[in-house]
């Protein structure tokens, strides 16, 4: 039986995934595990199997390596973008886009749980991971952006920047909400009910407020306790006044 | 004629603000005319007259004075929700608490325009603002979702954090484009208009949608070209089966 060559660990595409990863891991145990300031870079190659340099071919720093697959999920996202129906409702692409952070997160409960655990007692965390959520929420605010233009929004960029920063506070809300039930609440009731708010503020066409009514259209509101004689009346009253316009 | 006797700098409340904006400016003079990295904490102690050891009372680091007047503007935010009438539309007491932040920035236009030139240069700076951003957008959430939770909103948490962060990206995109503008463009147009888009899509009462109808009420929309007989007749029917209900 011939041995199969075994290829060294970061030479290939899936080999450089899988020790970025293993880096990832290795410095949220140890943060998790001895503190986040008592770890170094050092340690945290050698948990992985690496030398430092290595350490450094794939992070610039002990806070990059805590949001790891950061650029992997933004890049996910914007194939998203790339490849939606461009009949599909913006807000919904952009919703279903910004749930693969949720879906990152929940296929790695306990790296999760430990990353969590570090943003709310390191205020440097704190601010990276806040950071992070900026850089993805500028990526749904230019795919809305565009849909919006296209669709004759002259308020485009505004309603765009407002929506991306709705949406993703709705993840993160469902995010942290999750985190804090230790991965047991059902993530995506709570991400359904989140979107569906986000979704109903927004809806729109263009940004025109619906409240106007199509001309030739008569819209009455009457309670019941209007005598119906007097409700004819008055139906066909402005409907003959509508009719004279 | 007597000398009035001067009061030390820094000895003060009035003195320390005045000290502190004074390094503030001086930390922005320097920042723009000989870059971030290259300015030292001891230059900008020496151009505002102090000493290092001084500067290190005002601000924990060189990223810390850029923001400076940060503390500042959340304390007066905190204020007016305290001071706010309960009566008034929650949403509409956050903009007005945000645009603090607009008249901030407008009152120093020298400032805010270098500030801005290096956030957008300078990646550590630009991680800093938006961590200032949150910070403020934080403080907004907690007085909306006391607000809503006050009014029966079930969903109070999650509505308030994806109001708050509507709110914050609507400033943002204002005070953004008014920098571009160099500080010429109407700011308070513009504000305006951005927090009407805010108000509309939030414009709530509870959480409930407003599609449903009161009991006892019909709404009718039926076009002009419909003959009147006939508008007749379907009011009237649909009047009797809301009776009849």
């Amino acid at each position: 039986m011939t041995e199969t060559p075994r290829t060294r660990v970061g030479a290939t595409p899936a080999g450089r995934r899988q020790l970025r990863r293993a880096l990832a891991t290795a410095a949220v145990d140890l943060f998790a595990a001895n503190g986040y300031e008592a770890t170094t870079i050092d340690d945290i190659a050698a948990a992985a199997g690496v030398g430092r340099r290595t350490f450094f071919r794939y992070f610039d720093s002990k806070d990059d390596v805590l949001f790891a697959n950061h650029d992997e999920i933004v890049a996910e996202m914007e194939q998203v973008f790339e490849t939606a129906d461009p009949a599909r409702d913006p807000i919904e692409v952009a919703t279903a886009a910004v749930s693969l952070v949720l879906e990152s997160y929940a296929a790695e409960l306990d790296v999760s749980l430990k990353r969590f655990t570090l943003t709310r007692t390191v205020p440097s965390l704190r601010d990276k991971e806040v950071a992070t959520v900026d850089r993805y929420q500028r990526v749904l605010a230019r795919y809305l952006q565009d849909r919006f233009a296209a669709a004759g929004d002259e308020a485009a960029t505004l309603r765009a920047a407002v929506a991306a920063a709705a949406i993703a506070a709705a993840n993160n809300h469902v995010l942290r909400r999750w985190l804090r039930s230790g991965g047991r609440e059902d993530i995506e009731a709570a991400a359904t009910e989140a979107f569906t708010l986000v979704a109903d503020a927004f809806r729109t066409t263009g940004g025109k407020p619906s409240a106007e009514a199509e001309p030739g259209t008569v819209v009455a509101v009457l309670s019941t306790a209007t005598p119906l004689h007097e409700v004819v009346t008055r139906i066909g009253a402005a409907l003959r006044e509508a009719e004279s316009r």
